[in-house]
């Protein structure tokens, strides 16, 4: 059994932490920033410390490789990200990156030979904070090209993206570069459960199944401002009356009624905003998720269905467009049942679950066998400075990961997982 | 029987229109901008060049006064304001400016005599869009005092109030400098509806009543963010859903079921605003508005009750506080008879009727008799830059108030208004 160094693995997180450590204790290391740059650096001297070979691709997809026996086969991929939301947590994407490292640490220090070759792997912008989308550099690797319209991309700040993109592997240079792409045996990242439900059920290990689908709608209702104090009910067609009887019932029908279901209004304004003018445009987002497809369609026809009749009822009119929809994805099931495996032989307790988040494996998931260990943060908090991983369940991923990895790396009959997906 | 000229006063109409003048039809002319004291000072060259004598107070209101036979009466005032909303119309405040000094013109030109002197006032900063709060003119002059806080007051644009008051008095050498406040023996406003009640049922004068009252309150909803993918029902906290629902069921509740009451909600907004993010806080302004001060009351508690229930049942905490309070107004019965009067005198049909929104005589009437005459506006819209006042309506009004000018300022028996009141 691989021991790993918990005590390393969690001076890790604080050194790595202090890279954009904001004043509340979060993290701000946004996307291809100075902050990613350093963090990056970091990774790569510690890596080249324990002579691991550092390698960066076209979209600064940091890889460090320890080598296998048979380097003809594909490698096991181990990882996450290393930037930050700008008012982010010191465990989202830094504890999946770490906790690979420290599993490479492990396997050197151990002087086990694995099969095939273990890499780890920093991706580049899975938050999408600074550019959108998120998830730009697995989505890029899966895809086995950078889409031509990425070089146009502007950050938040104005920053050009091919510029800061150029600036990040230059800031490397002994990483050698490497194509887009590459065979892949299996990807396994750890990651905090950004939600509440393994520690209210007080499991350490969460076996994720797959990412649930994904829809993004932009409604805008019209109506005509009018006086407050002037406009009686009849002459009233009030844009945010509609909406908010339309979303007071959305939200009474769609998640009480179906468990798997998330509904969320993130946005909402109105124009033009005078506390004594009746508005003429009220505004929202709207995020639907289900693992079912076939569901998701469905409760996209109810909320476009629902706003349309209160818009009505208020002689308003109502566009709805779609700005995002990405379908369910679900993970490999051999994955699931050997990760779900590594944490009985650790003793830990693990459950079966969904991801309601994205992450960089729904990419790699593409091309590659993948799967994911979430490990509970307290009060599921994360896109927060105040976002906490107990240092027991960081450990724990930890370990459910070098696990995992020894299984799927060194043990022969992993071809068939490859194979079986 | 008084005749006013309806094609000056109409031809006036554009003439100050193209002061601050707007692409799309309208009037930028706010207080105490230099597109204010051009207004003014061409009111007070056409004063001049009729003879009457032009004043003005510490406020910058400007008066224009045309002497009378006994000049120890108390004058009677006539007139509104010049100043505009930033993307106004042409007829809010000008109209009842202009029509004012029309009728001050037609006195002169008919050689009336009247008893007591005349006043045309244009008030200062009615619309309170660049210095708050609105009405400022009209409430120190029954205050009878610039309240000293307003001295530190800054312009949405940044100027300091005391430096634009005084370039505007300024910019007037000639107009005398009075002191603020002086007994008026009544006081009329010629004013366009700012809603659609007049023109809906084709009757040309409002008799104006009263200012209803007028409460504003600020909520704030309280909750916690949480990622809008991972957090399930029973985890969500989420202020946006308990504030639509208690928004949804006011909305039916409270303009449905009692025809005098106004609610409206003007601004809301959701913190951190993110599409995937369950907001962690959600705020609204409530605009509610009644006649009676005891159903205003009642309305309060009923919105706040409602909020706080809805925040209850979502675990939220909430926060409402009152921004504004003003108290229903009665106008002098006398006057609005006299008005009903001259109204059937021209041969107009005529409707008593409340204010919704604020005026300068809600502040007038504070130390003398004052009422309103209103007229229609197309579809009820105003603070708007499509504002439109059809010409015989203009001239409709106009002439009301040269009647009860005549009425007022006459005859003899006009005593008995200001005692009755």
């Amino acid at each position: 059994m691989i021991e790993i160094d918990g005590n390393r693995l969690i001076g890790r997180l604080d050194t790595f932490a202090a890279i954009g450590a904001t004043q509340k204790g979060g993290v701000n290391r946004q996307a291809l920033t100075e902050g990613d740059r350093r963090a990056r650096r970091l990774l790569a001297e510690l890596a080249w410390t324990r002579g691991f070979s550092v390698l960066q691709d076209p979209m600064a997809n940091l890889f460090i490789r320890r080598a296998g026996h048979d380097e003809s086969l594909p490698p096991l991929l181990i990882g996450s990200h290393l930037d930050s939301q700008p008012a982010g947590g010191r465990f989202d994407g830094a504890l999946g990156t770490l906790s690979a490292f420290e599993v490479l640490e492990s396997l050197e220090d151990a002087r086990i030979e694995t099969e095939r070759a273990v890499m780890v792997v920093a991706w580049t912008n899975e938050e999408g904070c600074r550019f959108a989308p998120g998830c730009m550099g697995s989505m890029a690797f899966a895809a086995g090209e950078i889409p031509p319209e990425w070089q146009k991309k502007l950050a938040t700040d104005g920053a050009p993206f091919a510029g800061e993109l150029a600036k990040t592997i230059e800031s490397l240079p002994g990483a050698t570069v490497i194509p887009l792409g590459f065979p892949v045996h299996a990807y396994l990242e750890v990651h905090i459960e950004q939600g509440p439900s393994l520690e209210a059920n007080d499991i350490p290990i969460g076996v994720v199944g797959g990412i649930q689908g994904t829809r993004w709608l932009d409604v805008i209702v019209t109506g005509q401002t009018a006086h407050a104090g002037t406009t009686g009910q009849a002459y009233r067609r009030d844009p945010l009356r509609a909406l908010t009887a339309a979303l007071s019932s959305l939200y009474e029908a769609i998640m009480p009624s179906d468990p798997d279901a998330r509904f969320t209004i993130g946005r909402v304004s109105v124009e033009p905003g005078s506390v004594n003018a009746i508005p003429d445009e009220a505004r929202c987002t709207v995020d639907i998720r289900h693992p079912d497809p076939g569901r998701l369609d469905e409760l996209e026809k109810q909320v476009t269905s629902t706003i349309a009749k209160e818009s009505d009822l208020q002689r308003c009119t109502v566009a709805i467009s779609r700005s995002f929809d990405m379908p369910p994805c679900t993970f490999s099931t051999d994955l699931q049942n050997m990760i779900e495996r590594a944490a009985a032989d650790r003793g830990f307790r693990s459950t079966r679950m969904l991801s309601g988040a994205f992450h960089d494996a729904l990419f790699v998931n593409r091309v590659a066998p993948a799967s994911m260990i979430f490990v509970p943060c307290r009060d599921g908090l994360s896109h927060n400075e105040a976002e906490f991983v107990e240092p027991g369940h960081a450990v724990a991923g930890c370990e459910v990961l070098a696990q995992a990895t020894v299984l799927l790396a060194k043990e022969a009959d992993v071809e068939r997982v490859h194979q079986a997906d």
